[in-house]
């Protein structure tokens, strides 16, 4: 039973955000530039890439998000600002400076985001542009035209509304994100916003979000590459009036189960999204003695090209799962290792402490035809466990990302 | 100038050993068994897989090496004796003792090695009439025979023979390889035997064979996974007479060079052996602060799938490689690298120092039609460097891993 309703909801949804979508030129066509705005500062919680190789705008919202406030994110699609040098930081400072005039409000509180092509200029005479009209466009209503001006490659917009009540107040959550395993035409860049009129504590929000990053984004794995533009903000501008979240608030663990939910809810929709992936795989491991061993081999898993293949081909390839799961760094015990596949409500398991098992190949066959796919391996040592979402490998992978860059 | 010399040479080629190799039906056709056999007690050393899921066969061996001498290398192709249980290990156990009743020498002298299927018990009484055929078979011209027997999916045999002077005496190495980046059925294995007639000391000759096997087997990257059964022996009977090599021989660096080269030499052979690839890919980091920061780096690009479907689809994208650098952990200043493409003598320099360079799209379109392709990484910030060799990631990959297990 869940704390909370989804609903048909965006980024605009929380009270005191309005949000634009507009086209500007950066791409051929298409809506380019996205604004959202909170009508106050609002607490701000944020990630950013590991990549050593850090664009320009992740530089520069670094900084403005060190008081842990903000109040605008402007986010422009079609060129990253990655790999440009001193030119790519004027620029970033200068859509920074731009949007702050615009709105009226301290360039501190401006993050600014970009994804797209790489180690090409910014044309900012078309982003100043854009932000004009932005600017102007901005609207209660605005949510799914800022959801589709931050697209690249993606199929669809990944939108989600959430409510719950908190001191008797009704709190709403919006957010949107993009992102797909077609890279193009340089990397795959994960952008991901979310917003809320919940108020809530600072230094608790930002660890939230990490906590949270570790357990849905940090969990996906398309092709194991992390790209350069990566970054996940979140913005609380209070407006609900409940009481301040925080460690000890008696209700934060609705607040916490439903932002956990949004932040997995989209990081799947990344996954589901891809061109070229025919399947959508979820690993469980479970009975860990560790946290952190289950995610390693759960990973170990999803990255492993001969499983992501064997997948694609349908094939109930157990020696696979338990060579990726023997060559992660984690301290496991292979010879107490249950794996099993399963889809919808069928399961079958081909492998048990150290043996196959005779497991009937029809009924495996069976549960390989589905689209959604779960890998479950039990590590029988321990009460910890981890979750992870991937795809697999197929032809269509390579034919994408062997194109030439448009 | 090297000092040694390349000749057509195999596994029998040193004075004192013999091979064999014989077809005893753990395949439906084909040579599946091989023997290698000293004359006398041979040093002995060895490298094992570090995948936590270790094959029966590797565990017995490892045992019998501790003693750092063994007398004869019996292995099998067509069966992996893996995930087999205890089983597993009594009929890895019962090939030592059928080649050692046979052969006449101590149980502890011999090494057994599988590849092929996994979770399939090993068919014994087929093992049993390869070994008796095996060793009857043993002779002087037994090398080529015994590297057909080892191969599974691998479309070349892999032999090399050099020979060298040290102390007035000539040295002779010979070695075989088997491995693949066709997978099949369940997972690459890569075996690779050398035999010497050098006299060498037995922890001058397991420190050396550990430090080449970082240089070589560890920097060829096929698809990341490391499989259960891989291991690389190499045997020295002293019969060339030559002063014991260790570390105070004046002519040791003479043999370190060749070894080294033999390995390389078979490392390259089995990345360029693999059905589906169609680029063989060497990445030189150059200026590099640590070895160890040049490795990871070398190994971060190799293993980028993004990286690899570029190549394959003939495209000059730096951004993936510096992508890849930029998420390996080595300590790298991304500010200071230079990337560059070659093949031949032609080399393009796409990325300098934080920025793209305006390069000649037709001169790297023109170098990427090559099948040996070159990348080098300038890291501009010391004066250590590594390479590694890997290939692209095709179409034919896809359909190899996704296909059926036989």
């Amino acid at each position: 039973m869940k704390n909370f309703k989804v609903f048909d909801g965006n980024i605009s949804s929380p009270i005191g955000f309005l949000a634009s979508g507009v086209h500007c030129g950066i791409k051929e066509k298409n809506k380019d530039l996205s604004i959202i705005y909170s009508e106050c500062p609002a607490v701000c919680s944020a990630v950013f890439t590991k990549n050593k190789v850090i664009a320009a705008p992740l530089v520069v919202s670094k900084k403005h998000i060190e008081d842990k406030y903000a109040q605008v994110i402007v986010v422009n699609s079609g060129n990253a600002n990655a790999c440009t040098g001193e030119q790519g930081m004027k620029d970033a400072e200068l859509m920074v400076e731009l949007t702050s005039k615009k709105l009226l409000i301290s360039k501190e509180n401006v993050i600014v985001s970009s994804t797209g092509i790489i180690g090409v200029p910014m044309p900012m005479d078309k982003v100043k542009v854009g932000i004009e009209d932005g600017v102007k466009a901005l609207s209660k209503k605005g949510g799914l035209d800022a959801a589709q001006a931050i697209l690249t490659t993606d199929k669809n917009m990944k939108n989600i509304g959430v409510a719950l009540e908190i001191d008797g107040k009704k709190i709403t959550i919006g957010a949107m994100a993009k992102g797909s395993r077609m890279i193009h035409p340089n990397m795959a860049t994960m952008l991901s916003f979310l917003t809320t009129d919940a108020k809530v504590e600072p230094t608790f929000f930002q660890n939230l979000l990490q906590e949270v990053t570790g357990l849905t984004y940090n969990m996906i794995s398309v092709d194991g590459d992390t790209s350069t533009n990566d970054m996940v903000v979140c913005m609380a501008n209070g407006l609900a009036s409940n009481k301040e979240i925080e460690y000890d608030h008696p209700q934060k663990d609705k607040f916490i189960e439903a932002f956990k939910f949004v932040h997995e809810y989209l990081a799947k929709s990344i996954v589901q999204d891809g061109e070229g992936s025919s399947k959508f795989i979820e690993v469980q491991v479970i009975k860990s003695p560790t946290e952190e061993d289950a995610k390693l081999a759960v990973k170990s898993i999803l990255n492993s090209n001969l499983v992501k293949t064997s997948l694609f081909g349908e094939q109930s390839n157990w020696g696979r799962i338990l060579c990726s799961i023997g060559y992660c760094s984690a301290d496991i015990d292979i010879n107490s290792i249950d794996i099993s596949i399963g889809a919808n409500n069928a399961i079958v398991k081909m492998f048990s402490k150290g043996k196959a098992l005779d497991y009937s190949k029809t009924e495996a066959s069976e549960i390989l035809k589905n689209k959604d796919l779960k890998i479950i391996v039990n590590l029988n040592s321990g009460d910890k466990e981890a979750v992870g979402w991937g795809c697999d490998l197929s032809y269509d992978y390579v034919k994408i990302n062997s194109a030439p860059i448009a």
